[in-house]
């Protein structure tokens, strides 16, 4: 089997992409410290409409560097896969939804209920705020052409 | 069980981490571009004595913005648990080792026979060069405290 590699600047996501992004899987979220520095972390996400939305809180190094600059990048791999890839660029922006709401939805999303469990008691929902990335490149390997 | 988020600033690898990193795992590397967004890429690595080992071309874009600014950021998270990574930033620099002959040792790691058939055929040798990251700052989540 050929590798598909495409790198799209169209912003939009591709209905196989669309549907992997459904999975509850971990996305890098990388942005650039005051210094200058790459900074990456580990992030649950939700994709809605071609966008995606994040949680973190008002103190941690993510959120002031969105806040310095919102320049951001995150990536997606099929745990299956290695050659199969999302790599989104685009700016953050606050989404002024129910943190804890969405908190919640995205820990049902990806926990199992001993997790949730474990979740419900230990989750930091002081100063929470939704993150939301709006692509404007949009590279992918692994996926068919549609 | 209780997840072991630990973050140390000592540059030193523990061995339950390099035992991980023994692994064909893709990591994701992020530099920052001349503009100051930050830039991520699925790469093979290497790790050796602590430090980090990869392969690419002198004419893309992660080598031009390691030319621009060497600081570099990278992930490796385990394929079937999520709270399981290591999060590593330091700078990159040119390691004079063969590339060929690395990146054959890389490509023989991380491929199956039928897929290593296919990269003899398509690999891209030319301008081919060997960046080292040398660790900084050390942060992992899920391994045990040794």
């Amino acid at each position: 089997m050929q590798s598909i590699r495409r790198t799209s600047s169209s912003a939009t996501l591709s209905p196989p992409v669309i549907e992997v992004l459904k999975r509850p899987l971990a996305t890098q979220l990388a942005t650039v410290n005051p210094s200058g520095s790459p900074q990456q972390t580990i992030m649950w996400f939700k994709s809605e409409d071609g966008h995606f939305l994040f949680t973190t809180t008002t103190d941690r190094v993510k959120f002031r560097n969105y806040q310095h600059d919102p320049r951001a990048s995150l990536t997606i791999l099929d745990p299956e896969n290695m050659r199969k890839w999302v790599i989104i660029t685009g700016p953050l922006s606050v989404d002024h939804r129910d943190p804890l709401a969405f908190y919640q939805s995205l820990a049902e999303h990806y926990l199992d209920e001993k997790r949730l469990a474990e979740w419900r008691r230990t989750a930091v929902l002081e100063r929470r705020t939704v993150l939301r990335l709006t692509p404007q490149r949009i590279r992918t390997m692994g996926f068919p052409d549609v």
